[in-house]
């Protein structure tokens, strides 16, 4: 039975949509059908509120151009726009950023994240909060690296980031790390080997998660705060 | 010293927007100068976490085009856009939400809060638990009065807010009222009147907090999480 | 790709252990080989603390009994012996509990539980606070449906689970409802469909999420709480 | 419109009470009429919980004494009296503790608090979860500088508190600092030019709160725990 | 050996004090020697926070009058006063309040306290937050019957308590019942008999955990928030 | 009238139960009876949720041979089997992790815990949030002293754990110290006088505890989650 599969990439940087893309595809179902898509306008990348608020519309509009799905993915570490998402379609919606956080406590006690730039912790944080998992989190650390660096396939990137896992696991007693953007989806597989602990990306969690919600036939709930908007 | 306050109304209701203006009017100091304004585009209302994202970003266009003030409102109850218009604007911003939250803490140990549509309860909730306020909300209680209806002066409207804020007292122990959207701006005075207790309106905390953000000469941090967007 | 999945149901009636069995085959991919066993000795049905505590052991014991898979799923709603299997074992280790709770996350704003003797609500709950998820759930609700019954086909004991669940939607404002026993995992679809909300069954959500973290290759940490036993 | 605000400090040192007198005059809008006092017996200042206690009757007959006000400050960053204060009047009544924190919270999203001796961190600490804003603060950072030392006007007490913020903001990722006793009041101004970030002066924020929370109308409740005493 | 235990009950009511020492009697070893005390000025009884602040100078003067002991009880249910009592001396100080909350939680999984005025009800929600123990508690129940009524004997106050308490077992799902005032005291053994469930008296437990503690040698901490004042 | 208290050490080690009954005797009423047992086979130390599983149903064995009882001990920091052996019996049952973290509760405001091995702290750290008091628990340290280790009498042993001790003091502002593990019993006394703040073992606490709850004469709750097992 096919998963028809929707992934978008709520900025306009197509590289990333294309990492993302493959990202998904190395751990997805053989019956899955994957489309991945961004909007063409809107910020290249999503660095803290005023981003994650402007490409909103846009990322629905994606949403909406594509409307035959068993599920849908937002690949954005800060969950962009995912309680929107949820009130305008039936099928199961799933943040990055909420998958790796779910994963990261079915396989640890304790876990940070690793992100990019600074002003997008708050916002990481306040959904920690939201969710439920911010006692399971140790740190977000900020590794002031901008997202669209992370295209550039900088060694001295990669190396930045192992850094800053080492400490998590040494200064925060980390059991578990989350990589805590969309383009890091391509260093998972790499960094936990190096490390010998979980190095969770969210692309693998958020596409796993949405093919088992899909597989359960469960829908997203019309009741309360999903219901479809009314206009 | 003048003071100069944009109040947004992220609708596109022009009535709402002026009853705003008038509740504002009715609590600012005599040297506040108001702005009201609301997008010309954009949902009619706002009721759940769908039409919350969608008018995000004409709103931010309606701050931006009135870009010479000293402290911003935003004039939803459930504060669409607070923190990006925060990383828009040096100056403070104050949600109607967050404001009469504030302001029950100041004035009560425990509150209910009154508002439109059930869809509507989840992200008020959401809004307490980061603010760090729940546990102070005895409950949210929807009326299912469609937030246009308020502006029909249907006396049963007002009938309907006002037994339950009296169950509120009764079953919730509740010992302040929030009104729990815009649109019943200018009810705060009778209904105070009416059950003894504090009645509170977000936009006249929201003004008058603003006017005193303004008058201390603080601004919003800009050095993390509402840092000014890099594009 | 075959996915080689272990489900302990942790009591000793094999016909729970062929209806959650049953219920694993119908969500399952295709390329799953599920193994369902349970004790020989020990509680025929777990309803509380010292149940709970007896069968771990025998549990720990059958995990050990199957050791060739890639993820393991715990089939009694209060996630028995989780965190010692999760120190057993390098391949992921899902609670029937935990993996509903966090499926009632992706797929709602809030929700209740219907469990079955009022003795078990506590466990129930403290699980609730030790995930995170404890501010998501409106209600735990007992039916005081003995575990055993739930074999016997009664249908009043499907009428009394129907009629708790329409309770949580107009009582506790539940959005979703989690189907609190392994021992109701064959209601899931058809409750689903009568009440027109998500009714959420563990098994089927345990069963898909260990395939997704199978899929994505992640093991369990074990540098920390997982660390493997000494002796 | 005249607003009365009577400022009390709950200490006998009268320099501290008119620095707060003159930080209040600072922020105060033109047609507020100011009464700032001190009791004449009682601790010189408040350093923990003892002191706090004990100066508590005396606070509350200098409310007494000044009966005709539209709002009430109390100038202590412990909020010494509040709750009692509050059943004491009808009028709004603000802590300088609280004022901050709210403050700090419209205009970041995470700070910390410099404070004087160690001794008064845990009582900070537990206004901070009582008020729910617990989660906002990164850090309570005692100087050791005993608040009678901040009269002295000694270049080494302003040097000491600046190099405390400078490590607020790089060791505690703080966006906004709370000056954590009115002996700091003088401070606000310089030190938040000097730093780049809002440095947050109770007295300033609850002075212009009260204001703010008269000119709205709305009054104490009366029906629970602010209830006016019995005897 | 001889343990010296110190009772101080806040108000002026000595048939309270002589209630509360026969309490505390029917419960202590054999080798502890009691003094039960009230000041002879301040509030008959302490019936929210206004009377609480009150009387905790004169509260501790009764300390300091008393000074060589071994351990200190304060009587009172909402624990006026146990901050500055445990600055003002070095043995363990225990309140009737946390003690009882803190034996509920030795004895079961969730409680509920059944207490006189509603006025009376924030404060107690305060401690139990601060103290850890709010999730624990189902609900705070007021009987409307004032202070000094309990003194009386009426057997109408004896069933309205009753009676409360067999809703907290049937609505809140409480396990034990905790007397929520002094003056309860006489009450724990005839209705823990008459329910079935712990309903537990705060005097008997802070009188044999203060002796628990004065057993262990241990102390106050005098290094942080306890202090011994400086003045 | 005698007390009798059953100690359980629920690991193997006969050297510990034996420091384990010295403390105990060094804080008991002469009055109680004491008997310390533990079971014949299991693991020789708990390290960890696995070696805690394993051996709870002979602690559950244990208790039932030893059946006339006034009040129960679980002698191991992490509460072994707590929740089942209050199932299995009407007197109080008291464990040494919540007996000593509620101790620190009544002595301090804030406390830190110096235990054994890393992959302890998890499981400390997960009952610290299920009793209420992980807000009051600064750190959980871990000094990687094997358990048995502490029964060798090394020098170095203890030089570690005091080193430790100086670290919780100076970089957690911990005013109290709670030891992590049954085996540092006997370094109560010792610890507290070098350090001048309280150093905490739970076995002392939990049996002065355990005394004051029988003394009171209550019981444990039977109509919840501490109800008799069925079968």
């Amino acid at each position: 039975m096919t998963t028809r599969l929707l992934i978008v990439n709520p900025n306009t940087t197509a590289s990333m949509t294309n990492k993302v893309a493959a990202a998904a595809a190395a751990v997805a179902r053989p019956e899955t059908v994957i489309t991945a898509t961004n909007p063409i306008s809107g910020p290249a990348s999503i660095q803290g509120y005023h981003d994650a608020a402007i490409c909103v519309p846009n990322l629905l509009a994606e949403i909406s151009r594509h409307s035959d799905n068993d599920a849908v993915v937002i690949a954005c570490f800060d969950d962009t726009g995912l309680d929107a998402a949820r009130c305008a379609v039936e099928v199961p919606v799933v943040g990055i950023g909420e998958a790796a956080f779910h994963a990261a406590g079915f396989l640890s006690c304790r876990f940070s994240v690793i992100t990019t730039l600074g002003r997008s912790v708050p916002g990481i944080e306040a959904n920690l909060v939201r969710y439920g998992l911010a006692a399971r989190c140790a740190n977000v650390r900020a590794t002031e690296i901008p997202v669209l660096e992370l295209e550039e396939n900088d060694p001295s990137v990669l190396a930045t980031i192992s850094e800053e896992i080492r400490r998590a696991i040494s200064e925060d007693r980390a059991e578990a790390i989350v990589l805590g953007c969309a383009g890091m989806a391509d260093l998972m597989v790499a960094l936990s080997a190096e490390h010998g602990v979980p190095v969770i990306d969210g692309v693998a969690c958020a596409v796993t998660f949405a093919e088992a919600l899909a597989a359960t036939g469960l829908k997203t709930s019309k009741i309360g705060g999903y219901a479809s908007p009314l206009t």
